[in-house]
């Protein structure tokens, strides 16, 4: 289904938007620059499903410079309808509104794919998965998909299908120091602030993983003044944490210790009902990991003698013991809930990895293996000098 | 004009909102217990005028725990009319709602005195004005005064009218440490990451003011890994930022390497229209200080040949010189913008001052000198080890 | 008695120290250009008590440059030889060296009187209660004073008896923000790991006092990955600490779990031999205050079973119930122990105000009052603003 | 040569410094419960090489606990006599003494050969490559090796002729993060401090070469309030620089800038005399680096017009350009200049990591392959979690 009604409302509304994020993606900017000059996509057709939101709308830009043709669907529910107006206004083909739901993004997918094109910049593996389910790879050169758990379904599910180069962004170590620690351990601070209208200085956060988003988060509370205390099974990364003097203990010993509980370990079920039946009165649950089921919410629902939401992203649970637990964003990421989505910054780099991989995909795709591979060194290196500059050359 | 609607879904949200918020005023509980134990304002009607949103409904009970009558009304803008439903319910006698400007605003002063109160709990020395101008200051024993400006209002032009005591809360040394280092520290980095949907690492600010604001957001900022540089007069505080590895440089000296300029000087006037024009293309103005006027908002309006609202809370203005420049939540508090006012922590220290003050006024206001007086010592002391009980004692 | 033997090694050795640290004092530097061209201590004569040592003869340097005449002695203890030969050698009057005792000290006062000074510089009132008792002030036009404790001699048993203005330059705020906080605070950290040998992350530190000094040490040891908890009476300090985190306890409950303990509250006997009986076994002890009194030292040797010194600056006591405790630098400031004393920055600082308020003294004598008094606003203003330029103009 | 005598007055001094620093080793001493309950070495003799000084007595007592004897020799220069008698005293054989140069060395190596050990653990390759030129490996079952150029030598030129296992301590993970972030980050610091007596606040740091000693280095001078400039040609490495706020830049546009340059690179030459022509009069130079090559210190001596010893650990350098340059502890590593080693629980941790290597040995050597392996992953993980309880179990 493509983009239909256009009021010029919209379509003002969504230039404005791209008229304040544009000049602050300075990656993509200088890359636009160069893919204007070596026009390295020229005659290639690119069909891409990303979130359609306004960073996106800047590695469009970079790749129509780059001389491709796009066409663009969004995830479920992700797409601003104002950006997709604004980015159909430039000629891109822009398939998809905020409004749909599985169906009809499928066919969204569809729909890119009948514009056969040589490249395909992915997230969670639909495109590529609809293409060798429906469609026909001949002609596909290769792609770039942006997660994790797409690269897991090229390299399980898809296993052996896959017949051109997929540069896998997520794995980028930029990722890891850009987006991870400094991007969600930020954000998730700033979240918390925002939901909940609380302060950090001397309260108990128990914040469970230690990853580069654990890390991230512990250090951005301690600097506010938190008072932290981390849960990580692997004693070398716990280790890292108590080198720093923060507290290092096992979940059980945190229990009736913290005040808010955040999580970020990357895993399912991690925060159980029996847990929370050990928690303190007035206890806050928040989330920073990729999925909402780090806590086990259904278990904490069926427990639940009351459920109630107080305020926007704040539900109250009464348990049968009749303490009270609060549960921020319904388990969804704390620092994107209600926000803007991911940092300027943060989209900046991640985007211009994919649009530098997209480039080597097209120039070097014979030299390339088949299947997922990693985001190549010297790209790394390219994005990183490229921010560098971005950051200090003024 | 007293509040008349009543939808029993307003009421439900405004109590839902109580219901978050009241458990997290630790202070304020703790002196609801001894207020009810002890009743020290039995017999009392306090007439107050203080913004009606949640936190202030903590102070409100604990008040009438502690025996007193009160009549409150809001400040124009500031009221939320579910909160003033949810008062009015528990027999708090509330007038005004959000929709009213300066001239019901008046109406309302008016309609709490005449509950011809012994005690009053002002907000700007509206209350107290009033009093004198128009009705009779007799039978009043004494009250308090949240803000300094209220202060300054009772030192001229009521100077030597006010027949009793007035307590001015803004001026203990704990609204300094919790509120302006720490609240407003970090609130304000959270502002601008919500309302710009920018990061801070790498990015080069200029803090204009190192007061206590100025302090806590110059620190917030580096440790969230941005470059700052502080300007200020005094060298004695400027030395305090240069003992912490911060750059102090001149005001002129920072205007083209400023990526974002923060002011909290306190001060009209500080970042002029001629400054602006020295700013480089795509500098961001922020202020969080008390008054919107830290920046020349209207010598800014006067030169640009354009201005346009990008997105909620960010207006672009393109200079004589062709340079945009972008300012934040139309130079009011940024810390403030588009949130949910003070955290309640901070509300919660304030209120507690504000509470044992009226005790104080209501049992020794014989004793105490007439007009506006600081927050006594033992009061500060209280209030401080309250707060460190609600945080080291579990 | 004055110096005697010169071994042309000891004078080479003397001028190698200052050659090293005199282009470090820079806003003595800046000074002595002023002096030079200004001449205000023209045909003026100076006594001067202050530490002979590298850093001192920075200001003598200047009083020279500025036309003075100057006879100095040291405190008992503290006089470096080679630097008292290299001072004698460019035509200062130098008294004493550093086998002085009490007896030899109060000569050499009496010798430096002798000189018939109109201006004194006086660390403990030493020499101003000599010129009281032995001589007379006629002729005297005025003086500072180093010290707090010199202050209070002056204010109390001299009361009434100095005819003369003495600004007393360890009130000045400057020494508050650049000594105490962050000098004291950072070389506390250094002189620890100098004595231990040990490390401060994960390590468990009891801070008590949080004053200036208390503060820095605090966060210096925070920053460095320490656990750190406070104790503090002052409830609003207590709340500064809980503020950033820091756990704030009563004395009593620390004495189990911390590993070390460092004192820095200016009072005495603050930690008792039956605090130390409840410490933990292997617990250490280090001061961080002017005065080693802030541990019960004899209280400690009268229980003690065993008494060892171990390595330099580390003594070991068998306490009663088997536990052994470590004492640092018997008791003495730890951040000098050993060291070279207060680092160049923080003396540069005290001495320019020294050389600051003497030059006030001899122009405006006779407007200042009699007996001791601060510094004067615009000379804090005036030091802290070369500070800022020996660290920003370059 | 094997260690003579011995004055009680030492044997005394050697068992008072174990007697501080033994107690200090806490996973040391948990092994030592271990070794003595397992008695894993039972039967075997170790020859041993490593630094004979106080801590690493610890590790002797826990092999001694495990039942093995042990025939051990330092490194010229940095035995401790009196350590080495304490030792002796306690059965050990210990070779060598404090004034050994290489050709002792060497004779020291093959006495404890002569031992015919079955375990060697090993300093350098030393002990290794003696055995395979002059003796038999015929009986050792293998080995360790504290340091990455050993297991150079042993991966190079000793490459095929090793027919045991040796467990390469150096690579561990463990010695990233605690030795070399926070131990040389935090000694760095004091180093600087204790030689220099200068302050940290304000000054300004250019640190060359941002691997985990580097950025501990400027993580803890940005703690203290140095302003640092980071020199890093990787753009990755350099990005986590520039994303804490941290400047970064070519060496070339630094040089002016730096007050003090400090080195950690790795690499030699990093530093020219043409690099420090273009440095500012009164540049100071230190080195955190493993070896004094990081600068050219010939180059310099080459240029200098004059050079002079000012203070210990200081020598001044006049420059043809007139410039002054001040070189710390002669390019050694500045952490460890004057000071008493690395300190207690950054050895206590390798020498655990030591001594489950070599129990490993003990028990699986015929699993293991030959030559030059990282520790074993369980290793880093066992002596992380017995840190990690060393730290918060209490």
């Amino acid at each position: 289904m493509n983009l239909e009604i256009v009021s010029s409302e919209m379509l003002e509304q969504g230039v404005r938007k791209l008229d304040w994020i544009f000049p602050r993606l300075r990656v993509l900017n200088m890359l636009c620059e160069e893919f204007e000059r070596e026009k390295p996509l020229k005659g290639l057709t690119i069909g891409m499903c990303l979130h359609v939101e306004p960073k996106t709308a800047g590695l469009l830009r970079v790749l129509q410079a780059g001389g491709a043709k796009v066409a663009v669907t969004g995830s479920p529910g992700t797409t601003q309808d104002d950006v997709a107006i604004a980015l159909a206004n430039t000629g891109i083909s822009v398939y998809g509104c905020s409004r749909d739901k599985r169906t009809e993004h499928l066919e969204n997918i569809r729909d890119v794919l009948r514009h056969q094109p040589q490249l395909l910049m992915d997230n969670g593996a639909d495109l590529t998965a609809t293409l060798i389910e429906e469609f026909s790879a001949n002609g596909v050169i290769g792609g770039t998909e942006e997660t994790t758990s797409g690269a897991h379904r090229l390299r399980s599910e898809l296993r052996g299908r896959v017949s051109f180069p997929v540069i896998v962004i997520n794995d980028s170590p930029l990722k890891r120091i850009v987006e991870n620690e400094h991007g969600v351990g930020q954000t998730t601070v700033e979240g918390f602030l925002r939901v909940t209208n609380l302060m950090v200085p001397g309260k108990r956060f128990v914040v469970v993983g230690y990853g580069h988003c654990g890390r991230g988060i512990a250090k951005s509370l301690k600097h506010f003044g938190g008072r932290v205390t981390v849960v990580e099974i692997d004693p070398v990364r716990a280790l890292e944490a108590g080198m720093l003097g923060i507290e290092v203990k096992d979940l059980e010993d945190t229990l009736t210790w913290g005040e808010a509980f955040i999580t970020a370990t990357g895993q399912s079920g991690v925060l159980t009902a029996k847990h929370m039946m050990k928690m303190s009165n007035g206890a806050v649950l928040a989330n920073a990991g990729h999925f909402s089921t780090e806590f086990d919410l259904s278990g904490l629902k069926n427990i639940a003698k009351a459920e109630e939401r107080l305020v926007d992203g704040i539900d109250k649970f009464v348990l049968p013991n009749g303490n009270e637990i609060f549960l921020l964003a319904e388990g969804e990421m704390i620092n994107l809930a209600g926000g803007k989505g991911n940092p300027a910054e943060n989209m900046d780099m991640g985007l211009a990895l994919q649009a530098l991989a997209i480039k080597r995909i097209a120039q070097d795709h014979v030299e390339l293996g088949k299947g997922a591979q990693p985001v190549p060194h010297e790209i790394n290196q390219r994005v990183a000098t490229l921010m560098l500059n971005s950051i200090f050359d003024y």
